[in-house]
């Protein structure tokens, strides 16, 4: 499936004189606030967030999944449709792999992947291990199990295996360019009284030790918490307190990767996020929006402000840029076209920086030196009110990519003719 | 405290030229998507949400209050406060009165603060009563206490107390020219086992019997639903479920009022909205937005996108207008000057009902026949990303008011000419 | 697999004698209480929850499924499952069948189903229909599809089959001597925009309204409410509220039924019970215990004092006794043996209805009647410490079970039994 | 007032044969399951928890208060009733202190009530400082305050005032004999954008080590964490991560304290405890119980369960007794008689903690090791089923206190005579 990049120009072109007219206005209005237009412009270029291997395929939940047309049959595959999505975009120029779903093997498999990819300008991204799922195939012993947890089960079989899957990840990482492991445990307990908190923890911290003796020099590795799902009673790393308990017990490249879908109901997550940055271990984000749980929701579809003052706090870490960190969209494509809701989300996301870079934050620190929450939120308000279409627009016309993403995906017809190559019923690989 | 009207006409100079081009180029892109941006600037100028006597206060936690200079000192001068606020706004035509916190009394009181008020140009809305507290002045029997419930009470004095208070304050807003009486009740438990669920609803619906035997028929009666606070472990009236069979079995001109604080942990608010609207039963709105309970914050400062999907729903009701029912504006204004903070909350209010009426609904409706999500999202966000400010000023022009209320306030230096005037230390009544 | 009772037999020998001093002792200390323990233990005999045939097999997550050995591979097993738990505790009669996971087919299919139920003394409760997964073997047309809703969905084609296959379902339970039908819907949104809220309710009224008429005359039809999940931003039928006005819009036979993990956080579940008993519509139960979500855990294991309340209540609606309702338990089975994690959860109804039996409803009704909290909060904690485990254990002996189930079941080893008889790999259909 | 022991003694009479029949059983149940029964009323005699002399007036909401009769007019009387209190209960030594509320003054002040709480057998526990209300007769400068925090505030003047009045709490601590300080700090936002959440942290943390300082080498002082109320968009200590960094970050012998209703929805309370005490920095507990949030409700009242997993844990990490640790009850007494909330708060934390001690432990670990939950569920419900209230009683009547306090208390009218010494209209001073 080649991109045919004349047909995104060609969709560009037909918008082309709205989008200058609104540009011209949306820089007026900006630069009137005190923030530099062109800055911000500059910034959403430099800003790319990882597509996950698995999140081009249809998501399902537990009650039932309903693939759509055309899913990818193979990495190769899904490497192909984050080329397009990037394409797109001009944001998405990374993959993050998930094995053992998507596993090329080491050697000649991962050469010929990385080969693949870097002939679509696309790199790879954290790397994610997998021991929350029984996987025959890479486990020889066949008495081994997942079922009581992995790092955390007080079987010495499991914790094995969970630590020699780990490195297995990071080997293959190595050979296909990535720089970090990003490892989320579904260890936990459904019952009161099933295991020992702290023995579960300690068990967790030790594995993780392990792990980290294989991890790169160059890299870094993250700690994902999640407070519930799959384990309905507690989860070994259930909140940022205990990821960045571990962290710091593991070593100084582990960081706290951040989900935006695992917090309890009502939890500020831009003061978690504050917080990680301030003590030096935000690591990752997960991009995602819910109303309930870890939803996976289209990010920014439910709480856009919400969205806005977390990416404001990420400014704040990067001194007004985005910090260094691996970011990447983490959302289950259960209704949507899985590409157009990676579209949807990416843009989502530009929208949020770019509303956070319009923030004067001159006027803002004023304001809460003087103790003035109505003028503080004037200031914030003013940034997320503006209409900042036109300057991701901008952004993603420099990146070489398309005005309207969603508009044009359409217009090309991507889905009808990867239907035609891959068939209706192919099903991608993953949850 | 006179208004000085040339002096916001003077802010409103300074700012004209901006305003001018910003709408301009407002009306181009609202129009561009199919909407007529004249019609939304009609609909917005139309709207009006009232403010509550209470609110002009400084607001506390039973943890503390620290009042802030310039308080009104008697409930005239409150009414001094609204119109102010209404000068700046153009769309707080009326105050809501809470009984006994401003009670003018019957005959010449009443007529004396009708008079008053009808020369600032504000009118009476909905009457708000209080069985919530012991009130002394208003009690002849010192035996009678609210403590255990007020309509819910085993004890015939205490329901007899509250039905009285309630038929007085009927009394009170007909002298008054109010057209509804809103009954919220703190009545519940703290302790299971306290009363019986049965036993409280059947009392509570007995009670709304005798009141509304005392609304005139050209009145409306609401009931207002709220899961808990003050009371802890369960409230009579606790969601909209019991809210509407209360109102359903009182009578056809009872119907239920929305408190946007008043929902239990990720409730879709905007659900029930179109769950009374479909029944016939949405009588009222109290506006204000939280992130943990009944928070009392500003309007659309913590979901604004939610606040936008409410009203949306609204305009979905009035088929694309607000439907007629009493607006109200119920925060705490804890840490705001409390104009200041009413200001926002229009501000807001405004806003989100201008993002609403740019959604083009034939598109929406469009997407949701085709069962294509993602374009009902386009759709949606289109509406919400346009800058809508612009709209929202000229509504506000048109009205005679602020095109920029805060700041307008500001500059004129409101807050300092009452502080002179009424003191630094007066405290006005309420909660 | 023939079940031996004269093993469960051998077993109550072995605790007969501490078991008749304990109970000696329980009665002493109930009847000093002023209620009747031998009333108790008969009310406890006399109760029974139905166990579904989807929940003999293990559960799973989205994030994976861990199967453990000998789960039965047909509905003729899973039926011979549920009589060796009903063996054990006395207290689970009946099976509800979940179509099409457990489909005998009409006719001969049918009659053989029932004619081995009725062998081992089980019989039929409410049938449970699904469609909220496609399932090609039950329709012929491939195009149509639940991914966008059943009943609810704007599609025609998807509106027919599921009433269609809810009619299926109907006559099957005829067949096997049911007397009601759950419907639950994972019908709703997950996206903002994506339907319009009332045009899906309307779609959902319409088509109850359509099976009920397929409902006969002697059988009563459940509207069974869940707030999200698998609909991540809204559900059709999402709280009590909509379940009510879609049953009250449906028929005089149409009931609502809840399950304890249905529900927002910090839901007053009880006080739901007492709305719906109140109104005359509360018609089924599904029972489980839940932390965060509809997490599907083991009755009375997270939350037993809420448990005591909810069965207070319905004993409430029952004047001292259990109403007659389908109950069920319903819980998901992810990491026990779902035979011991049903022993458990019938084991914890039955404890928990003991309690609520032991609590003198005299004493708190004075109690309430005299506004007195403290008292109310003693006799409820009288009956919610009583050791009532002997109680429990004499009602089960008297219908022929186990004293100590969970130790019987593991000391005749049955699932050692099943595993060598159906193989160690065998998977029970379900979620 | 004068507490007549002879009264006590007499009503225990009155109990006595039913309390030894009971005990000799529960000692026998609980002996069959192979824990110690004597070693479980030695364990529960030996407990304590300290009353806070807030709690023995009524509490209130914002939305009102209901005082009762005979309420405590100085600190005198306040501790006269927590020797009342610890009479019948024989586990609330001590007295912890809210300055100002409760303020005798240096020296001679001090002194006094040192001497009058020793002749009644009371110690004074953990002193609270208040700055979350300006109090205007401690603060010379009525120029300063808290309105927009204490130690979190941008101004200096009121981070100084903080300080300074924790420096005095101090001080008068050292006079009466106590041996910690708790900080419990309202400091946060109401609104998006106030203040850098990064700011308030640091300002706290620098605020906290001036605090320290002061802080004798015998004391310990404890970091309280709180999501919200009074700051609803934000509080700076808000979970038990930022309260470890907060204590870590200030010194060797500053801990935690838990306050069971300081916790978002559904957070596992339970596993915080676990963390805090695993990494050494568990200081203190706040007992009292909530639905919704911080609502101060009875112990027990609401999840007498997860109390008893709670008690676990600190049975845990004390090696099967409980830890040392700064014990308080804290609730708001709003609708029931303070004395006779604090007997049923005393009484169900000597309930659950007798119930955890009949866990026996080494029967769950052996579930534990061997990945068993139905077994782990067995062992812990069959302590928290057994009917613990003789061994309780026993307990106790060891520390010469009632069998049975809230009936005892009722029979001695002790509510009455203070009401008639101190007037039914008298009103405590605290929240």
């Amino acid at each position: 499936m080649t991109i045919d990049r004349s047909r995104i120009e060609e969709e560009n072109q037909i918008r082309l004189s709205w989008h200058e007219s609104d540009l011209a206005h949306a820089v007026d209005v900006v630069d009137r606030s005190g923030v530099d237009a062109e800055a911000v412009i500059v910034e959403v270029a430099r800003f790319s967030a990882a597509a996950p291997s698995w999140a081009v395929g249809t998501g399902g939940t537990r009650f039932g999944r309903f693939p759509g047309g055309g899913e990818p049959r193979d990495t190769f595959e899904k490497v192909d449709d984050i080329a397009m999505l990037n394409a797109l975009t001009g944001a998405n120029r990374t993959v993050s792999l998930h094995v053992p779903w998507d596993d090329p093997g080491l050697g000649a498999g991962a050469a010929a992947l990385r080969r693949h990819a870097e002939e679509l300008g696309i790199g790879f991204d954290a790397m994610n291990s997998n021991t929350f799922q029984d996987n025959p195939s890479t486990t020889d012993d066949r008495t081994v199990s997942y079922k009581f947890g992995s790092l955390a089960n007080v079987d010495d079989g499991a914790r094995r295996a969970a630590v020699e899957h780990n490195r297995y990840v990071i080997e293959l990482g190595v050979e296909l360019g990535s720089r970090a492991l990003t490892v989320w445990l579904a260890d936990g307990m459904n019952h009161p009284g099933q295991a020992s908190f702290r023995g579960q923890f300690e068990r967790v911290l030790a594995g993780l030790g392990e792990i980290y003796a294989h991890v790169p020099d160059d890299w870094e590795m993250y700690t994902e918490h999640k407070p519930y799902e799959p384990a309905f009673y507690s989860s070994v790393n259930n909140d940022w307190g205990t990821s960045l308990l571990l962290a710091q017990g593991t070593g100084d490249r582990v960081k706290c990767l951040v989900d935006l879908g695992h917090h309890l109901p009502n939890t500020n997550i831009e003061q978690v996020v504050s917080r990680l940055a301030m003590v030096g271990r935000l690591g990752g984000f997960h991009f995602n929006d819910s109303k309930y749980g870890d939803d996976d929701l289209t990010v920014g579809s439910i709480t856009p402000f919400q969205l806005f003052l977390i990416v404001g706090e990420l400014l704040e870490a990067g001194g007004g840029q985005m910090p260094a960190a691996a970011y990447m969209i983490d959302e289950s494509h259960n209704l949507k076209d899985p590409l157009e809701d990676l579209i949807q989300a990416t843009d989502a996301l530009q929208v949020a920086l770019a509303q956070a870079l319009c923030v004067n934050r001159t006027d803002l620190a004023d304001a809460q030196r003087a103790n003035d929450p109505a003028r503080a939120a004037e200031v914030l308000h003013r940034g997320f009110r503006t209409d900042v279409r036109p300057l991701v627009a901008e952004a993603r016309r420099r990146n070489g990519a398309a005005l309207e993403p969603l508009a044009t995906f359409r217009a090309v017809g991507y889905r009808a003719a990867v239907t035609a190559a891959r068939g209706a019923d192919s099903v991608a690989t993953g949850l």
